[in-house]
This record gives C-alpha cells, sequence and structure tokens, in this order.
C-alpha cells in the first residue's frame, strides 16, 4: 500500500463530532484533513459560563492544531467551505479545493430565529466565544447602565433580564444571572441593590428542560423559582425591540420592558447544510438538518458522511436525535469506523446510539440529571455535571483552570472575568 | 464635620496611578468617585502575553467595582468625560455632571503614530485588551496563511514579523513571538516550519531598551539575537502598508515584506489631555502631556492634580519621569497624601520619586533589571521579573491563576489560549 497515495477522509468541522472522527482515524491508513473555519475547538456547554464572566474563552477553547500536533495523518486547515462537487469528490474552500474520498461534514448548528431577521441584533444567541463575550459585555453594562439611571421605570427596564427558551442552556444562563445578581455583584454598587434585578425565563413549551422527562422538569423550575428565577412557560415572543419583548400567553398579549434579551429559543443546521442538500438534491427538515441513512451516509452518497447537529438521525420513532455534543461524539467515533469498513470494501454498518443520559445545571450545586432510567437531582447530580464537564474539557490545562476557577468562585462567587470588552464598551447597551 | 457634605474627590481613570490614588484615600473623610471608560483595571505590563496566547484577558484585569467594593467611601462611575468645566469645579461626563472639590486626573496615555493617521489600522499598538486580541489574531492568523500559502515570496512576507520600537514591550513581544515560533508550533503545521519565522526588531534610536543603561542594552540585545531576533538599532520606519514596511537607515532606504508589522514605539497622553490643557489653557509637551507643578497640580489650579503617563513631571534635570506603572502609583498616593494636606488648610508637599529600578524580560528565563546601582541579567532578574509581577497583580485569584499558567507554559512552551477570535476570524489577515 505504501506506493499507491493513501485515501483522503476530509472532515469538515472540529467541533464534538468531527473532533472525534478525526481522533478515531490516528491509526488508520488515510489522510485526514480537518477543516474548520475557526482555529479552535470549542467546549460549547461551558459557553455560559463565559457568557456569565466566571471563566475566559480559552479555558474552554483549545487550538486544534494543538489537539492533533502529534497526529501525523491529520492535517488542519483553517478555512471556510464555499461548496461540493459530490460528483468530483471535492470540497471547495474559499481559496483551495479538497479532494477526499470520502467526506464526513459535521458543521453543527448555529441559532434560529425563525425568520426574524433583525432578532440576533437584539437578544444574541449563545453559540461562538463572540455570542458569549457579547453576552457578557450586554448583562454587565445592563447593571452599569442601571446605575446610572434616575429614572425608576428605565432603571427597572435595565434590571430586567429576559431568557428565551428554557433548554439546558436557559436555564443555566438563569441561574448563573440569579447568582450575579444575589451574590456576585452584592457590594459592588452604591446606588442600586442587583439584587432587585428581574430574571425572566420564557418558554413557548409547557415545561422547562423539555427534553427531560417531566418530573425532572418540574425539580428544575423549582430550583430555579427558589434561585428567584421567574419561570414563564406556555409563553411566546411576538416581537423584540430595543425596550423589550412583546410576549403572548394563550390570547393574552402583554409587554415586558427589558433592556437585556438573550435567545436560546432556537437552533439551526450550520447554512453548509443548505450547500450540501443543494449539491446532493436533497431535503432538509425544519431545523435544516438533512436526514442520513441508518449508516449516516447521505441518501445515494455511501462516501458522504453526515454527524452531529447538521444530521437528522431517526433512531427508532419519528423524532430524530438531539443536537447534543454525546449524539454528536458517537457519530464521529462511527463515522470513523465507517471509513474503516468502507477501505476494506466491507458493508457499512448501521449507527446505534445508546444515550448516556441528560443532565443540566441550575445555579451553584444543584443539577438534574437522567441516566437510563435513574433520575437524579439537586447536588450529587451537580457533582455528576461537574464532574462530566471537567473531565470531557479537551487538555490538562484547561481541566486544571477550569476547577480551580469553580473551586474559587464556588466560595467566593468571584465572577472576576466579567470583562466588557469591545468596540463600544462605554456605550450602556 | 458629620453634617456638613464631605469634600468630593474625582479621579479620572482606573489605571495604577487612579486606583493607587483612590485606594490610599480609603480612611479620610471624603466622596471618592473614580470614572474610568472601562470596567476594570488593566494590568498593562502583561498586555503582551495575552497579545501571545499565554494568558487570557482576564488574568491581567480586575473588575474596579470589585476592587472597590468594601472602600464604602468611594463610587466607581463606568462613563467618558467629555469635558472639564475647571472654574465651576466641574468634569462633564457623556450622560452626567460631577462636581469636585479636588480632581485627580490620571486618564493614562495611548499609542502615537507621530500623525500617521492610516497606521493604527496596519500596526496594531498594545495598550488595551482591544490590541492584544487583535494582535494575537494577527499572530496567529498570520501562521495560518503561511500554511495556506504556496508562493515562496508571500509565504515569507506571511512568516515575517516587523516590531517597531525596541522599548520592554517591543523587546518582551519579539522573545514571546520567538518562543511561539521555535517551540509552541513546533508540531502544529504540516507545511511550513514555523521556526522560519522572522522577527525583527526595529528601533529607530541607537539601542534596545533605551531607558536602561547601555551595558544592559547590550545585555538584551545578546539575548535577543541568541533567541532568534534580528535586532535593527538606527532604522526609521517611514512607511507602512498592507504587504510591509520602508524603513531608512542612515541614507539607506530598504523595503521589509511583512503582513503583520506590531507597533510599541510610540506613546502620546490619553486625548483627555488636550481637553484638560484647553479647559486650563495650558500648553502641552511633545507626547500631548500636562507640564505639572512639583506638588503635583496643574499652575493656577491647586485643586486639579494630573498624574501618570499623562503628566509631564520634571524631576532633576530636563527629562521628564518616564511613563511606567511605578511613576504612577508613586504620584498616585503622593496625590491622595495631597488631598489630606489641602482638606486640612496645609501647603502641599513635592513629589520626590525613588526610582524603584528598571526591569524588561526577554524570553523565557531572562531579563535584565536595573536597582539603584545595581544591575543584573539572565535568569536572577528573570525570577525578580516574574516575582514583581505576580506580587503586584491584582486579586489573589488572578496570581494563582497566571502563575499556574506560568508555570505550565514553562515546561510546556503551550500557549493554549491562542484563539483566532473577532469579526473576520478566518480571514487571514
Amino acid at each position: 500500500m505504501s506506493n499507491t497515495p493513501r485515501p483522503k477522509v476530509v472532515i469538515i468541522g472540529g467541533g464534538f463530532g468531527g473532533m472525534a472522527a478525526a481522533k478515531k482515524l490516528r491509526r488508520v491508513d488515510v489522510d485526514v484533513t480537518l477543516v474548520d473555519r475557526r482555529n479552535f475547538h470549542l467546549f460549547q456547554p461551558l459557553l455560559y459560563q463565559v457568557a456569565t464572566g466566571a471563566l475566559s474563552p480559552a479555558n474552554i477553547a483549545a487550538p486544534l492544531r494543538w489537539i492533533f500536533r502529534k497526529q501525523q495523518n491529520c492535517d488542519v486547515v483553517l478555512g471556510e467551505v464555499a461548496g461540493f462537487d459530490l460528483d468530483q469528490k471535492r470540497v471547495r474552500l474559499t481559496d483551495q479545493e479538497l479532494p477526499y474520498d470520502i467526506l464526513i461534514v459535521a458543521a453543527g448548528s448555529g441559532t434560529s430565529y425563525f425568520g426574524h431577521d433583525d432578532w440576533p441584533a437584539l437578544a444574541p444567541g449563545l453559540k461562538t466565544v463572540e455570542d458569549a463575550t457579547e453576552t457578557r459585555r450586554r448583562i454587565f453594562s445592563a447593571f452599569e447602565a442601571a446605575e446610572r439611571e434616575d429614572d425608576p421605570d428605565r432603571r427597572r427596564a435595565w434590571l430586567t433580564f429576559v431568557l428565551v427558551g428554557a433548554g439546558p442552556t436557559g436555564v443555566e444562563l438563569a441561574g448563573a444571572l440569579c447568582e450575579i445578581a444575589r451574590h456576585s455583584l452584592k457590594h459592588d454598587f452604591r446606588r442600586i441593590n442587583p439584587a432587585e434585578a428581574r430574571v425572566l425565563l420564557i418558554e413557548a413549551g409547557p415545561r422547562v428542560l423539555p427534553a427531560f422527562p417531566e418530573d425532572l422538569s418540574a425539580k428544575a423550575e423549582q430550583s430555579l423559582r427558589r434561585l428567584g428565577v421567574t419561570v414563564r412557560t406556555g409563553v411566546m415572543v411576538t416581537g423584540i425591540d430595543e425596550q423589550g419583548v412583546d410576549v403572548r400567553s394563550g390570547d393574552q398579549d402583554e409587554r415586558i420592558e427589558a433592556h437585556t434579551v438573550l435567545w436560546s429559543a432556537g437552533v439551526r443546521a450550520a447554512p453548509l447544510a443548505d450547500r450540501l442538500a443543494s449539491a446532493a438534491g436533497l431535503e432538509q427538515d425544519r431545523g435544516g438538518r438533512l436526514a442520513v441513512e441508518p449508516d449516516l451516509t447521505l441518501p445515494g452518497r455511501p462516501e458522504v458522511l453526515v454527524i452531529g447537529d447538521m444530521a437528522s438521525f431517526k433512531h427508532d420513532g419519528p423524532k430524530p436525535l438531539p443536537g447534543v455534543a454525546p449524539v454528536a461524539i458517537e457519530q464521529g467515533r462511527h463515522a470513523a469506523a465507517q471509513v474503516k469498513r468502507f477501505l476494506r470494501g466491507e458493508p457499512l454498518a448501521p449507527f446505534k446510539y445508546r444515550d448516556p443520559g441528560s443532565i443540566a445545571t441550575i445555579g451553584r450545586a444543584a443539577a438534574v440529571a437522567e441516566v437510563g432510567r435513574l433520575r437524579f437531582s439537586g447536588f450529587f447530580a451537580w457533582l455528576m455535571w461537574l464532574f462530566i464537564h471537567v473531565m470531557k474539557i479537551t487538555g490538562f490545562r484547561n481541566r486544571l483552570l477550569v476547577l480551580m476557577q469553580w473551586g474559587w468562585s464556588y466560595f467566593t462567587y468571584d465572577r472576576s472575568a466579567r470583562l466588557i470588552t469591545g468596540e463600544d464598551a462605554t456605550d450602556g447597551q
């Protein structure tokens, strides 16, 4: 085999799925090219801790080149995919073309605003490092603006935080925001009392953490209320502007004055999914995802695998697997195994997902978790959450730094990574 | 005194000088208002470590409110100064007015490009967190662009780093850049050899570290050359564009092709100095600084003190004190002492500066230091540098985090805070 060129595997996306696939190909006799727009892998589940000033972006990111520095068969390319030529088996980047024998597409997902093009600027999502530092800027600028404001109504609007969407991210943000208002900023202001801040968690569905079992949702809601979060389920956001949000509950319209609105109500497959769909002549589902075969390949393209948040994989039943890290990682590993089968000329194997369970944290020292039939909540679930997240962070240095900062914050409520940075840092908004 | 309103001290700027003054007024019976555009104090001497991916911005910053949370007589105001009404004793912010009995102006300095208005965009300085993340983006994007470039000349231009100005910042950046090229990125690329990067340190004066004694300058230059830095003294930059720099040495013109140019050749007092000068009807020196009386007050305004980088203070001889942290800190403390004298109706005392010495580091484990008549270089000086800087960082948490990350980097050369972030993160430039 040494004289024939080695098969080329191109992986698009260095998130959980793409990284897992590339790592798993370490000892396989192929040339792996990992393409990403960013030079780092990001541990997205902890972005909310950057957004709330507990961690720095670099603590939850690891340079992709560093991750693969010793994997000689893996070449990292920093680049943007412009399109696909599936018949010629080529990926077009903006400045080069990459031929492949096998293509693994794992470009993840972004925030969806359901067609409201003006909402992203009004209510940032939480998918990128820039989202997190922008959210951080808004949160801490709001307290500053409230301190400068004499009018009680306007002050109240600055101290009102509306979180749209009560999935894990919304719940985690809500808990952290209450902790900031009640503890971290306790002694910091002279005119306002930060503890008067209102944190509203708005969810269109009937309960928080809709992906969790009902009893855990109830527990989470209880914990949130205990922290001081105002939980509003069955409430739809119908409008957002710079002064607040319009919501509807049943046939009741309501206006909430709030300068800080954060969005975690919808995700959509990365725009690359649209290009891949049109190149392959395939349909996408409502979330922009591509339906994949049981073996993770695209219909009619056995050499193209789609994994993670971009793939709509129906396991048993009509609901596709959720867009979470464990699914992406397992699919990434499976994709790597498929590469081996493909090269040996063996038939590909269907992907089987063994759900490791779900876990979400609610403020300090509380969490809810579901592992198989077991359900946990409270402090023990929180310890589980802590352990899982620390172990999964890439790089020993980051694990140590995160653990140290968490330990420190736990006892001091200190959130000293709360820098207001960016262009108009003194703007108030 | 309890029924009369307490005297108001307004301090502009939460850098080394302003922070020192405010802290020193802790037990004085005055109302202190500390105004800053940013919500944090920044430990500027370590900005180059953020720019080179060794530390995160939050590691060298501390929220001003947090610093003063327990100092009840100190109110922190996040705001931008729009002007001064010195006769009415008022500072105008963009959204409010602050009356004062005593005003301490300590707004620091920014980067000076000597009138070249297009240079800031081409060659960022290193004064703010945004400068540092932008520099970091450029440095690591350049290696990425080189990896994608096939043309050897263009590749060479991507791997050429021109640092303009051989003061402590330029010297520190040069050392760190060589370490990155030779060690941190050693295994990261497949096409380029990062060690081929050229680091040019350009200085218009006759030697590096012009503020140090000649023998230490020579030692520093030796260390820099050993690290692989190309030191060019007596060389003036005459032009900068996106492809490189034009320089002149004697009457020899030369062109250096380089995509990354970093500027630390000039500082200028913050623009606020201009407003203060025009309000007070005073002249500024070439660096925009205001000449202050021996007691740090503005001529004719005994209730207005100017300290730190904005002040031109002539000690003995014609040269004003340099714009370094120790001067600002000592002047801040002296300003606080003046406040006490002012309130007691005592005459103000002249400021006396006891130079604690200078220290600059050159890459890992080397530094030069001057303490009184003693001069150190090499490893011992570096340990001194390390100790001083760690001790001076605000906040125990940050001290611990910085020390840990330094320890880690020292043994592993790891620079995993090397995130390419910001708007056009995939742009190459």
